[in-house]
């Protein structure tokens, strides 16, 4: 069942530790089969030496596990949430890389300083706000979910690689596992540029609206003229 | 004797510098067998390289060496005290590791800041009060151990990682001797965050109860629900 | 055509890679034979990972296809502009490598602290102005390549390894591709080391004409004693 | 002639490379023979990859090169004046490693904050002055030397790993070439973990006197209890 999609999403995950975006068992990357309605997941708290094809979990869009011996991992309600309200999306990645990691620990949003960052989103990176004590006492991993949803509220998910969940970490997307790996990957290195900039300039400000739509707009969309086309 | 676990603290040392914890020949795993009351440590002062099964030397809780053509590790009677005050852990490692060791260096506790912590450390990370004069003209090892003990007092060694001991480096421990060099790992990604996590906003407010409580609880206790149970 | 010029730019771009400079499809590396006027430049948005010699792509002055099946990278008009109007050069280098692009980023010229960075520029690593918005808004990547060039006027190109462009990152060059490429990895290190130095004290002054004259000359030049001569 | 010291000269600068402590051709190590009044060094600006025993160049203390077809480091004349002064060393090595050459631009010693420091170094270790104008004109490269002499007068070069030369970068020393190597690894990392520890707490105060005593001690002298012993 899924065999292609499990193959990948493994491939996925295995590529986060390849890319050194998590240690341990940290971490998790799942994909969607929009038209059979069924995700595939990594196993809870199995270390990624150990990951194989079989264990890759199948589960439904209401999170009941399909298909494998294992339990999902425990975020796999906020992976399903993600998918429910950003139809764009066929792959989920999260991890708790440093920098970006550090900037969600501080609850704040990584501003646009430059043409990297441009290359991949469309403004700043958000920040969730925190979540209410009740949201964390029921249904918490669903409610991470739901956060990260409004804070996207009225815009285009597809014009950011992921979010920073205020106290916790980030999370990617893209229009497949592959694709939420490398925006992982992307998010990362973005983190860490903005810390430095910030370090050394305190008050550096947003580049201008001009920049930023030069940047986003010549790799994404009908006007795009970055790569080899279609 | 103790073949196996022999081997065990072995692979655990070697670990350390494979997770490039340490360089030259710093840093120290022991493991104990309760039954017995034998603990299994690093030789003092040889090379990562040269450490072989037969050289892992073996003392007796007071610290004499029962097997072993080695000195232990200098830092021997600090790994005693541990396991004498701390009876549910199995493993003690000890490292420099750079982030961690900073923030040792400034005598300051390192504050959690978020979920990453959280899923490890029940609250801040602790850093003992400095040593007086006469703890370190007398006994300097075993009261570097005194010190981390009086540091958890009337809390559960369990819901910590390790210690940092003030103006030196953490030591950290766990149910076994690969689970102390887990929590070293851990403990020095924590580090590395939360030194970001300062820079970026230095008045960053340690994370809610709620949010602390479901991280740590998830993964730890009767009620944990991350992984694949026993 | 341009057979071993192919090779040594697709060599040149691979160490990108190697070195650690670039991330994904980030960065790219040109090189021009000036007799023929042609210049090789690495395909848009080609990962590295599939880059061979036949997908090379060979332009003209003007930017035109000469041989190639491929679109040449985008920043192409940029390479061109410093192949104008530095004709001592044979090859240009662009990464967005972290410390290097949060100096650009900041906008701020790296001071020129100490020997390290004296060795390879004679004063300090200039930033060109932002660009303005009809900068931007028409023929912006040859433009990115004009406000470089206007940045080093009345100056001499080779006492520099490159320029960082604001709220961009860093454009370098040398005598061939694989200069340029040392270029890069040596401004990345600077860029490092004088962040760290502006951290210890923000207040570090630039380093003397004496001991600016001293290393830049030692190295370059007429009276330069470094190396083992032709 | 000198065959298995140009072997051990060689493998320690090998090993600057291989432990990330330098790029491209930076940095240089030599040993001496004492009896023969011999000093074996790296040749000037020859890649590390192209290093062999046959282009290790031989000098004599006055500098004149006895063997070999290279020219020596152009750093020669520095190391001959700490061999000369120190007559207790029997290797030198030299390197821009990125945390060590920022205290050095900084100007400042590097405060002894913890005991990694001092388990090598018996108090904070020191900057030189700059150099003054007519230092740097003539005969530069042996008033580097002699102002590190200069730095260290009335003390025990053997109670320090090496010194940070102001405005330029660390030497290091040892009883031999591979100490001297081991030296500069470790005052990177000192000077790393010192970094850190300054942005976490600008106010950090050095260790106190019995601690430093202690660390100190157990490693080096006559009472020291650390490794295995002679």
């Amino acid at each position: 069942m899924l065999a292609d999609l499990k193959r990948r999403v493994l491939e996925a995950n295995l590529e986060l530790q390849r890319a050194k975006l998590v240690i341990c068992t940290w971490g998790n990357v799942s994909g969607i089969d929009r038209e059979k309605g069924l995700i595939v997941i990594k196993p809870s708290g199995v270390p990624y030496e150990e990951l194989t094809v079989e264990k890759m979990v199948v589960v439904d869009t209401g999170g009941r596990v399909v298909e494998g011996d294992f339990k999902p991992s425990t975020d796999t309600p906020t992976h399903l949430e993600l998918y429910k309200h950003f139809p764009e999306i066929g792959g989920v990645a999260h991890t708790h890389s440093p920098w970006a990691t550090a900037w969600a620990q501080a609850c704040q949003a990584i501003p646009c300083f430059g043409t990297t960052h441009a290359d991949y989103c469309y403004g700043e990176i958000p920040c969730t706000r925190r979540l209410t004590a009740a949201e964390i006492g029921e249904d918490y991993e669903a409610n991470t979910g739901r956060v990260i949803v409004e804070t996207l509220q009225g815009r285009d998910c597809m014009d950011f690689p992921g979010v920073l969940v205020a106290s916790h970490a980030p999370f990617t997307w893209g229009k497949d596992p592959e694709k939420a790996v490398e925006n992982s990957l992307v998010l990362e290195e973005i983190a860490k540029i903005a810390f430095m900039t910030k370090m050394i300039a305190e008050e550096t400000p947003a580049i201008g609206q001009e920049l930023l739509d030069r940047h986003f707009l010549r790799k994404h969309g009908k006007g795009a003229y970055y790569g080899q086309g279609k």
